[in-house]
C-alpha cells in the first residue's frame, strides 16, 4: 500500500491526464457503466464534526474503484487544521484489495478543475483568447489551470470579493502559470468591466445569488459553474441560462438534487427540463449535440460525482505502480 | 498518518486490551451512543467481485471513528491472494482526519476473539477448566488466545472436520500459549467424547447444521456461537438453546438479522423471544442479569458490529501514539 500526497500526484499526473481521466468517467457514467451508492454521513456530535463517506465504482475496460472519506469540523480552523480535511482510498478492482491513500484534498482540486477543463474544451470556441475566473478560493488555482491547458488564453481576469486575495491569487496565478501558457493574469474590481469581452467565464464560489450580470456576457461565451453545490446556493445568472443554446451537467441525477442554480430556474419556471441538453458524457458518447455555431452561449454545471474520484485516483495509481 | 500491520499490532495491543475495549464498545452499543450506518455494497462483476464499506461510530467520554473495508474475491485465491482482503481506516474523532490505516484481517480476528472473550469472562462459571473449540479457521487463534485470557484452562480440545488441521492447530496453539498459560492441547476426533465434561464451547464454523450434540453437555456449561453468520447457517444445538438458562447477543439487531442459529428456532418455535435474555451490553450496564447459579447453561451468540472494529482500531492508534 502506498501513500501520494499532493506533491506526490503533481509529480507524476498533469492536468492533461486528470481531463482525460474524467472524460472516461463521465463517458461511461452517462452509459450507466458505473455505481455510486448513497453517500453516507455520520454527525460526531462531541466535536461538532461530520464525516461523510463516497465510495464509487467505474466498470468498462479498465474499472475503477475508491472512496473518498471527507470530514466537515468548523472548529478545526481553530487548530490550525483543514476544516474540510479530505482522503481518497483506493481499491484494486481485480483483487478487492486497498492498494493506496491519496490526498483528497488535492484530488478534488484536480479533478473538480479537470471536469472544467474537459466542459471548456468541448463546448467553448476553439479560438477563446479571454477568461474570468470568479473566486480565487481552494479550489480556484486548479480551475484555473484546467482553462489554461484547454485553450491558449492571451489573458485571464480573476475577479474575488476579497480584492487582497484576488491580487495574491493574481500574482501566484502568474508565478505558477505565466511562462508555461504565456498568459497574463489581471485582478479586477468589477465583474461587469469585462463581461461584454470574455470567451469563457468560470465561476466557482458558495454564492447565494448570481456572481456576474447573465445580459452583459457576450454572444458565444461559455460559462462553467463549479461552486454552488447545494440548492440555496446559485452563481450563474438566470439571464445566461435564458439566454443560452445548450445547457449540460456532469450528472443529471447529481444536479437536480443539488445545484440551486439550476433548481431555483427551474421551480421559479425561467428554464424547463427542455432547455437542458443533457450530460456532458451524452456528448462525449456522441449521443447529443454540442455548440452548434459560433455565437451559441453554452453553459455547464458541475456538483460532482465519485465517479470522477475513483477514475482519476485508479489512474494516478496505475502509472506510479507501472 | 500511519500504517499498522499485524506485527505491529500485536506487538501494542493485547488480547486482555482488546476485550475491554470491546466491553466498552457493547455497554456503549446498548445505551444507543454508537451509530452504525448500514452497510454500503459494491459488486465487481468484471472481476467477480464484491467490495463492502463498514463505518461505524462510538460516542461516549473517548469517541472512535473508523471504517472496514472487506472485499469477496472467491478468485483471489487463484492468485495466491487472500479471498476476502480486510482494511481499516481510521479517524481521529477530534479532527475528522484519517489517521491511521490498521490490517483489516487481524483487527477482525482481535475484536471477535475479544468480544467472546468478554461473553465468557462475564458468564461461564469462575472456576472453568476445560474448554473445546470447534473450528479452526481464519478464527480459530484469536477464538483460543481469548477464552485463555480469561480463564485459568488446564485443557483445551481442538476440533475440526479436517483432522490434520486439528492437528496442526493444536501444535500451534501449544508452540503460542502451551507455556504462557500453562494449558494442554488436545485434538480430537469426535465432540461428543469431550462434551459430558468441557466448561465452555466455543464454535467458529460456517456450518449449516449444530457442531454438536446439545443434549451431551453438561449443566453449567458456558457455549460461544461465533461462526454461522447468515440466516442459513446454524451451529448452535436447538437442544442446547432449549437447555439454556440465559441467552445473550452481542447486538439483537445484528443477531435476529443474521444468525441462522437464533433465526431458524425462533421461526420453528423451539425457543421464543422470551427466552433471549438480552445485550451483553445491557449486562455491562448492569440493567439484566448474568448467570444466576452454577449449574445454568449460558450462551452467546455475536455476529459482530462495526462498533468492535471501530473502538479497538482507536484504542490501538490511541496506543501508537502516545
Amino acid at each position: 500500500m502506498i501513500y501520494l500526497s499532493k506533491e506526490d500526484i503533481k509529480k507524476v499526473f498533469s492536468m492533461r491526464e486528470a481531463i482525460d481521466a474524467d472524460k472516461e468517467a463521465l463517458g461511461l457514467y452517462s452509459q450507466g457503466k458505473t455505481n455510486i451508492p448513497l453517500r453516507t454521513n455520520i454527525d460526531i456530535p462531541e466535536y461538532n464534526g461530520q464525516s461523510l463517506y463516497m465510495p464509487g465504482y467505474v466498470g468498462g475496460e479498465q474499472p475503477a474503484l475508491g472512496m473518498k472519506i471527507v470530514s466537515v469540523y468548523p472548529d478545526n480552523i481553530n487548530k490550525k487544521l483543514p476544516s474540510v480535511p479530505a482522503t481518497m482510498v483506493v481499491l484494486d478492482p481485480e483483487t478487492g484489495i486497498v492498494n493506496a491513500i491519496l490526498d483528497g484534498t488535492y484530488l478534488t482540486q484536480l479533478r473538480t478543475g479537470a471536469v472544467q477543463g474537459l466542459a471548456t474544451e468541448l463546448l467553448s470556441n476553439k479560438d477563446s483568447k479571454t477568461a474570468l475566473l470568479i473566486g480565487t478560493g481552494g479550489q480556484g488555482m486548479s480551475q484555473l489551470e484546467a482553462m489554461l491547458t484547454v485553450r491558449s488564453l492571451e489573458k485571464v481576469y480573476i475577479f474575488d470579493l476579497d480584492k487582497t486575495r484576488s491580487e495574491e491569487f493574481c500574482n501566484q496565478a502568474a508565478e505558477n502559470f505565466g511562462e508555461i501558457f504565456n498568459t497574463k493574469f489581471e485582478s479586477i474590481a468589477d465583474v461587469n468591466d469585462v463581461l461584454p469581452i470574455v470567451d469563457i467565464i468560470t465561476s466557482v464560489t458558495t454564492s447565494r445569488r448570481a456572481t456576474f450580470d447573465g445580459s452583459l456576457v457576450k454572444d458565444g461565451v461559455h460559462i462553467n459553474g463549479v461552486g454552488a453545490y447545494t440548492p440555496e446556493m446559485c452563481e450563474i445568472p438566470e439571464t445566461a441560462l435564458k439566454r443560452a443554446s445548450n445547457i449540460y451537467f456532469d450528472t443529471m441525477n447529481g444536479v437536480l438534487a443539488e445545484a440551486g442554480d439550476i433548481i431555483q430556474p427551474l421551480d421559479k419556471g425561467i428554464i424547463s427540463k427542455n432547455d437542458i441538453s443533457g450530460e456532458l458524457g451524452q456528448l462525449i458518447n456522441g449521443n447529443i449535440q454540442g455548440r452548434t455555431s459560433e455565437s451559441d452561449i453554452t453553459v455547464f454545471k458541475t456538483v460532482g460525482t465519485a465517479a470522477l474520484d475513483a477514475i482519476v485516483a485508479d489512474r494516478i495509481v496505475r502509472l506510479v505502480n507501472k
